[in-house]
């Protein structure tokens, strides 16, 4: 049903190659309904496959950025396996904007709860207003969030993470923007464009030479030292064969401008 | 001894399920001599078994928290199997308060030293009086603080760990929070009030759901991000089923207060 | 050519045993060329077998630390291997750094970029003056900053190290340390004495139990908990045989200064 996922969720490229996506439940606090856990997720991985998106910024429509998952559906589910099907798509989408070559840039206003903060903490980059609020709250319900921890847990330190995880407590935008959970938190007229700033200026380098890099700092993350240094030699190597090596080495040193084939 | 174990360490439980673990060796600035770690030790094992405790917070009698290992009770070993008797039943309460699916949470007040450091790093929650200190000093006396450094560099980061290891110099609160050692400073006729509200805070969710959940933060941690989103998943699916979760998502519908079975 | 080498790169050893090595190619802003890299990495070694030497200091001549690699030789290599040689021998500096049990502090003034951030990220601690300045440019020119991003992703959190990679942007001083890519920022006309201090401080322990905690930090710090307290417990046991720990503990009860043996 297209229709109805670009309902869930609206889409816009700009000339420059950033994609913005827009959560679009408002009614819902942009709550992560399978289907729009379907539409993000298809949206994604068509992003990854067409050479004009850059960078991929995700927002949520009306009061704020996403609840997280949509309690009424979850209390839908009558078996085990319907629950642990909806647990499974969202690991999944959490895992493809995690393992997506191009930059995925966060831009967050109102709150961020639950699946929502975990998307939050997910993503390459991310950009609040001062006002935006972010928290697991589950513990509150009876139901820990136990799957927003493991993006928490590895965005931000234990005592960090254990505090929001067992208080259910939400923290501002400053504290987020302080244990590393958010880039920055800027005044609300100022987030839009502050957010399509940066995405526009990782837009304006190569996308070839972006997303080997992306890759290789997600395959790299976990490995010993030594390995890591073997494989990233290995990266270089490769990336100064490309012509985008070639003529960005050539612009710097001619003082002009590159112009990129993303090659 | 249990009378002896109960003068080492001070034990109060409030109705909330609250326990309060007071070392009591002020005249020794709450040095973790054997004696001590074993109480500390059967105290936290006993918290574990006992339904009426949720939360457990850890602090020190008299002018400060702890100055870490007794270096009097050190020097009085003579084998390195003494030495290492000591050292391994010390990294076992470490283990077991971190193991321990019970939140505890440290209120720091005057200084913690060396171990007394490595139990601030160890807990899942700490608060410090803002003029409280922190160090690791045993390079300072020619004996590292090589068991310190294990839960010290496991919460800050690589270079505030080898800045307080290789200077033995102490940092303040305000550093402490700032690098992540704990959650917070706050004015020292506040600390008390402080923990207690976190403390409580805790105590009123699901006991059951608070457990499942700091489990499950312990089991992910070190895993890939695939496995540990396989095993969230999991403990989502079961907590799901616990009578608390039905409980608070009613609760919650209903905007009422969850009266929880902690099952 | 010891002499050439010895022009590359400035040694300057003191009485209290601190080695300070100042990379000197100010006319290329210290770019690590392959034949500095080799100066660094014999300098290190010799470092390592010098009884004499207690602590390392790296800095940069003239305008500022390091832009990292050498852009005009890097192009001046016509093949794979020519490329691969000098990555892995600027790889195997960067470990060097990083496994030598003698404290590496850098003092930066100016810029630290690419392989000069790099290096920052690399050492035990690191302080630059408040107008200092950070960065992995190379997206800039089609060329990833792949491996400096080995060290960076290791002592800053994911966030906060895509945003410098994936934008190339350069970060301040103060940014740098309350991400703790540095320990600190000071005024410029302090850095010389700051870093001198807390090298004199270092270089005041005893060196044996300075090197034996170094080379434990790095050993445990990939291991499980479990692991590292029991090969951390193994060290303690190991430096209370030391002549300096029993020096150590005795002056500390004697209330005098210790004389260290070193040993």
């Amino acid at each position: 049903m297209p229709g109805r996922e670009e309902n869930l969720l609206l889409s816009d490229l700009d000339s420059g190659g950033v994609l913005v996506l827009t959560m679009n439940r408002p009614e819902a606090y942009n709550a992560l309904s399978v289907d729009l856990i379907h539409a993000l997720t298809g949206a994604v991985r068509a992003a990854m496959e067409n050479r004009d998106v850059r960078v991929i910024v995700l927002r949520g429509a009306g009061r704020g950025f996403s609840a997280g998952h949509d309690l009424a559906e979850v209390l839908s589910f009558e078996s085990d396996d319907e629950h642990r099907a909806l647990l499974e798509s969202c690991a999944a989408m959490m895992q493809l904007l995690d393992s997506c070559p191009k930059p995925v840039i966060a831009a967050i206003h109102g709150s961020a709860f639950a699946a929502g903060c975990q998307l939050v903490a997910t993503v390459d980059l991310a950009f609040a207003e001062e006002t935006a609020r972010f928290s697991t709250p589950g513990v509150n319900i009876g139901l820990f969030c136990s799957t927003p921890m493991v993006a928490l847990s590895r965005a931000v330190s234990s005592k960090r993470s254990l505090r929001m995880l067992l208080t259910g407590a939400p923290i501002s935008a400053a504290e987020a923007a302080a244990i590393g959970l958010i880039n920055e938190a800027v005044p609300s007229e100022r987030l839009d464009e502050t957010v399509m700033s940066v995405a526009r200026e990782i837009a304006s380098k190569s996308s070839y030479v972006v997303q080997l890099g992306k890759a290789a700092f997600k395959a790299q993350k976990g490995m010993e030292l030594a390995d890591a240094y073997s494989y990233c030699n290995e990266v270089v190597v490769e990336n100064l064969k490309a012509r985008d090596a070639s003529e960005g080495i050539s612009a710097f040193l001619e003082k002009r401008d590159p112009e990129w084939s993303d090659s």
